[in-house]
């Protein structure tokens, strides 16, 4: 699957009619998650479910992703009680790059966040955030999904 | 799935007409297997393909199983290359016990061993081996198939 080259942000504030901008809910349970960075991951996301398996570490590390049914989404689901990320993602544009903005719900009700993913690293450190962003929390781990599944809303 | 009373030994012959008894191949692979014992697995039996995942540990320990299709098969079964496991199993009845004979192929080419389910502890102290039974291996972990699958056969 390659390296990611990804920025994070809080929101300052969230842009207008943001209902207007194409959004799916996405909810996903952590079924292994090691401070190795091991972990095995359920995702349903507009209606289609996915397992993601993450192995290794730095260079060797592996990302597989598999279809799951309905049905198999529904048995491993209930083992991620405890363990798991509930939100709305908007696409929204930013210049030329299609932001993900997450509002998370459930216990992490009121987190906002944004990412924008570049094509390279330079892309990534010319990249000026536009007004409404927050601070960057790009090498924040609590700010990882994961991390806010195990351990919830950072500071509280 | 509660909690299974088994013991398990290696062979000193096998039975005669080995062939004749009811025998099915069984191959599967480890994605995760860490030392603290969370376990990612699939397995092809007999043409249907399972996903086994277990998390935890002590009292608190978790298996469960979910069927696979032999895309979500084919899918990950190359990424548990290093770590595999294949073997023939056969069902051969010892007095009223089905034990299930293993015989492993490729690089534990040699290696067999025999494992008999008890319902309780006490039928499990009262069981007596049969004569081609060989030494008891129950506690030896070297003898798991995840070590098997990591480490090869004993003793090499």
């Amino acid at each position: 699957m390659g390296i990611e080259i990804e920025r994070k942000f809080l929101v300052k504030h969230l842009p207008d009619a943001i209902d207007s901008y194409p959004h799916t809910t996405i909810r996903q349970g952590y079924l292994i998650a090691t401070d190795t960075g091991i972990e095995l991951r359920v995702r349903q996301k507009a209606g289609r479910c996915f397992q993601t398996i993450k192995m290794g570490e730095g260079l060797s590390r592996t990302e597989i992703e598999i279809d799951l049914s309905q049905d198999q989404f529904d048995c491993l689901w209930p083992h991620t009680s405890g363990c798991r990320v509930s939100k709305i993602r908007y696409k929204v544009l930013v210049g030329e790059y299609t932001a993900e903005l997450d509002r998370f719900d459930g216990d992490l009700a009121g987190l906002e966040m944004v990412e924008v993913e570049f094509s390279s690293v330079e892309a990534s450190q010319q990249f000026a955030p536009p007004e409404w962003f927050g601070a960057e929390v790009t090498e924040d781990k609590r700010y990882k999904n994961k991390w806010l599944a195990k351990n919830g809303k950072p500071g509280e």
